[in-house]
């Protein structure tokens, strides 16, 4: 299908904007009035660029306030009908009148519609009437499609915006009466689920598909129904967008396009990665005394780089000596074939990294991820790279999941490209507090999400969770640590893969934590160790802390001698506790216990407060 | 009255936010849980540390989700009050219960209640019972208060908070009904108009009184008549907040404090400014030569200081030749009595300005506005410094407005303080879209308010507006600017003073434009003669803007060729022009017709896109 996106949707100047969505390979655009009015450039020579860019103008927009008037301005529409000629833009968006002037008379706001597509037709514009959702008298699709018919013009049909069907709550199968031949436009628009003015809603927060909370997939199957042959136009109002690169933005539009069609192709996803593989941190020897205190030992080097594995349980760390301070470069992902997934990821408009290897060492296939951190797709025979030297028998099984901090502007981008790269499922998006301003947190992870079921079946493509998240329905004491689950201790690497997205905040000073959380399956005789032997390693937690945990719940009092947190759900329990930082990274150790399956949020604010007091 | 904060209030850790909140002179604290929770000091430390700062602990909070309960939780409260004694708080917050296990029954709550009050008793601490505004069964002040009197007890009483009470649209008249020494708390919180989720409004878009567009100063006149004697204590949830200066934050809630007990006192401003004596900038040779191409003339120079004063009309400019790149550096405001001008700023804690001048010189009252522009109270008496020789005659007639960008997170400060400590009136906060993002703006006078009838009595302090705005309600034709009303010329320097606040975008590359507004007796006149004279010094206004205007409006075709942008509202006209911009600074001609009240913010995206597309 043809995609097309609004101007109003990437910063810049016009020829700026034009210049990005061509790269981004749009095949053409909304121009947006605003847009050319504050541009130098004449009508005709806005015309030319977009040629030159091989855009095509699919749509000039907004026309405002015309029908169901005591007197229609055609005189208005006479200016906007030249204009458009000089630009070469065919179609002309009309959305509902918000007037107070405006009539209430469905047969008055046909006949002045009428009027508008035969003067239209001498130009040879079309008219695309919309219902905005906020609009005075026509606020509802099949209202304006019933305002279209009744007005019966070869040039005017409607135009259908997902923001304006779905903000509403209409239910978008109605699509399917509309012939579609008389569906002129449609824009899809993505946005979170909140609950506030439509107006506000739309103006600032909407969002690419597949960023928000709308089904847009099932939306626009219903537009196909009806037999629309048009492109599928992005229009969003974004404040984070507005300030973006736009060459950024509108590459993250037409990944959201590419996804949409994937997934009304029911296409699903090729090779959803089924635990880590790795996680590479650059190297220092603080780290590796942390490391050791943890439990892990290097079992193998790389032939041709300065990189070492070190290993517990099915935990692999990647110790890169090439970097200054701790950080997380990149990682590895279980993949069931890596070739389709680094393919798959590619057709996203993924960059897929150039590697050297010698001709020895294992493929991988690498992607960057829009953070920077590299992620590869690995089979097992990497590992042959590293000779290892065997396992290390521990308390520590796995990588229980890894938290990064995305810049500012950028979080929606980061959702979607691990939604649909990776095959993720978003879990509910959280505000944690820390002491200078609130940090914007969400899950996701190859597990059905929270409201579902375990055990029950999963979608297309979609690993079933159960054998990982350990047994559920076994009820646990409360505060007694239970024998997890089978499958808890994950000599598989983990069946699921989690990742916690953070918002980073405005402004300087912000720390851009990198966060890896080990499963381990005795993490009271673990912290009981650690606390004897390297007590500073361990983030010291409020005895406050405990007061109030202790009010809450009737937990085991070791928890506050060993500095243990804890977290408990509808189907387990959680324990955990927190490294000192090193650079960029700290390290979570983490016993999930029953079914539990959140990442102990609940607690994420004493972490912050602790870190921020203590420079931990 | 006493003064106190609750700790959500500003950023920090817990000893940070109360040195900052103890440096502002607050009497007292409210300890949000959350902050001791994670804070390393015990509550004993933190109730010394308090003392130590000469802070009262007036209120521990919130306990959520006791009342109305199948089985209340004593036991949790008991831990509480435990951490109470410690602490030496004596009145818990006991919030309107939101859990779907709450039953909707007053005679339940209030047994509850009172078995709460019992046991809280045997501790020494205090009920304060409030009415969330999202409350699942008890969401209004008056049934709080109806429940806690049929729970009769003598360490039970009701907590009032402006924001539960005036977001939900109750009448605080009915406070008057409870009995003052029912009232235990009283918490206070302003926040703009937003039609959105009551709960997202409250938890990120409090602000401090003054700030929004509550009546606070009526809730608490309701409240003191109701026979309150307890502290004033604000309570602000804002995302803003958490990310800035804590002790910044403090002195503005303190600020804000001051301002509502001097409108509860009903004091007048004392010295509401008149209009602009002088916009100081710093200089360049560039300057001169568009002051010059303006119209501005040097007529004289100040004994001492390496500044001149250029002036047209009643518009004086004040050259400082100490600085690099021209930017604003202080504004002289014609004030009716300078020195008491001063004393009320002092009194709403702006920092008064050191100033050394020699014996013969003008004294002249400085202060620091938020962004660090200096204001100076002035008289007549300064211009004698300059040894003037003489006016210059000019279509130019004095200084319209001058709008400042103000920094990110400092926006409601600002606002805040030309409010209070200048007795400016907010007016429509506008966001205006440029290139890279959306800009807030919001214009302040002294005039009445758009609203507001002009030539209609004014409040106490306020000037009438009607002379310096011309003549209302005489009808202009459209595109024929007629001759300005009595008084636009503006002998006096103008009786009203305008001022526009812009919000700076996040992140690099924001420019902090200062734009300083021209008023001028002649527009077309004025551009006709720049345009033919001095073309580079004009801003270059795109084609395709015109080609809408004259959609919209029958205008004269020689605003195109001029450059000159136009507006129009229900009084008047306004027609204006803008030069490039010299460092910081760019200004702005400007002809009022009729009652035109705006600042032609609908051209403003033009404006911004040409300046950001063109560098000007």
């Amino acid at each position: 299908m043809r995609t097309s996106i609004a101007t109003v949707s990437v910063s810049g100047t016009l020829p700026e904007k034009l210049a990005a969505i061509a790269a981004a390979g749009f095949d053409g655009v909304e121009i947006f009035e605003n847009d050319l009015l504050a541009c130098p450039l004449s009508p005709e020579e806005v015309r030319l660029r977009a040629a030159d860019l091989g855009l095509s103008i699919d749509l000039y927009q907004p026309f405002r306030d015309f029908e169901a008037m005591p007197v229609p301005d055609l005189r208005r529409a006479a200016h906007k009908f030249q204009v458009m000629e000089r630009l070469g833009a065919d179609t002309l968006l009309v959305c509902s009148n918000v007037s107070p002037a405006a009539i209430d008379d469905d047969e008055l706001a046909a006949a002045q519609l009428r009027s508008l597509a035969e003067l239209a037709a001498e130009h040879g514009v079309r008219i695309a009437y919309e219902a905005l959702a906020w609009g005075r008298h026509v606020d509802d699709y099949l209202h304006a499609w019933r305002i279209v018919r009744m007005a019966d013009h070869p040039n005017l049909g409607t135009c259908l915006d997902s923001f304006h069907i779905l903000s509403r709550g209409s239910d978008p199968i109605g699509i399917e009466a509309i012939p579609g031949e008389k569906i002129f436009f449609l824009q899809l628009a993505d946005a979170p689920l909140l609950a506030m003015d439509v107006l506000q809603w739309s103006r600032h927060y909407r969002c690419f598909p597949g960023q928000g909370g709308f089904d847009l997939t099932g939306l626009v199957g219903n537009v196909l129904n009806a037999g629309y042959t048009g492109p599928l136009s992005l229009e969003v109002f974004n404040d984070h967008f507005r300030q973006a690169d736009a060459a950024r933005t509108a590459r993250d539009g037409m990944r959201s396009l590419i996804a949409l069609q994937q997934a009304l192709g029911r296409t699903a996803h090729p090779a959803v990665p089924t635990g880590y593989a790795f996680a590479e941190i650059a190297d220092t020897d603080a780290l590796r005394g942390v490391l050791t205190a943890l439990g892990f030992a290097p079992t193998g080097a790389h032939p041709s780089k300065p990189v070492q594995l070190w290993q517990q349980g099915d935990a692999r760390l990647l110790l890169n000596a090439t970097g200054d301070d701790p950080a997380l470069i990149s990682l590895g992902l279980d993949s069931p074939d890596p070739a389709r997934a680094a393919e798959h990821a590619g057709s996203l408009l993924s960059p897929v990294l150039p590697r050297e290897r010698a001709p020895e060492e294992a493929p991988l296939d690498a992607i960057a991820a829009p953070d920077g951190t590299e992620i590869f797709f690995c089979g097992t025979e990497w590992r042959g790279d590293f000779a290892p030297g065997g396992t290390v028998a521990g308390p520590i099984t796995h990588i229980d999941h890894v938290a990064l901090t995305q810049p500012w502007h950028h979080f929606d981008e980061a959702a979607l490209f691990y939604r649909s790269v990776l095959g993720l499922r978003p879990q509910e998006s959280l505000e944690l507090p820390d002491p200078y301003g609130l940090l914007r947190s969400m899950a996701m992870s190859t597990a059905p999400g929270a409201s579902t079921v375990p055990g029950t079946s999963t979608a297309p493509g979609m690993p079933a969770a159960s054998t990982a998240l350990g047994t559920p329905g076994v009820p646990t004491a409360p505060g007694t640590p239970a024998a997890s689950g089978p499958g808890a201790a994950g000599g598989s690497g983990g069946r699921v893969l989690r990742l916690v997205l953070n918002l980073a905040r405005v402004g300087a000073g912000d720390v851009p934590w990198q966060h890896i959380a080990l499963a381990c399956d005795d993490l009271l005789a673990t912290a009981r160790r650690l606390r004897a032997e390297h007590p500073e390693l361990l983030l010291p937690i409020p005895g406050n802390y405990y007061d109030d945990l202790e009010a809450r719940h009737d937990v085991d009092p070791c928890l506050r001698e060993l500095g243990v947190l804890y977290d408990r759900d509808a189907d387990g329990e959680f324990l955990h506790l927190y490294t000192v930082t090193l650079g960029r990274v700290f390290f979570e150790i983490v016993q999930r216990i029953g079914g539990y399956r959140g990442y102990g949020a609940v607690n994420a604010p004493i972490r912050l407060a602790v870190q921020h007091a203590d420079g931990h």
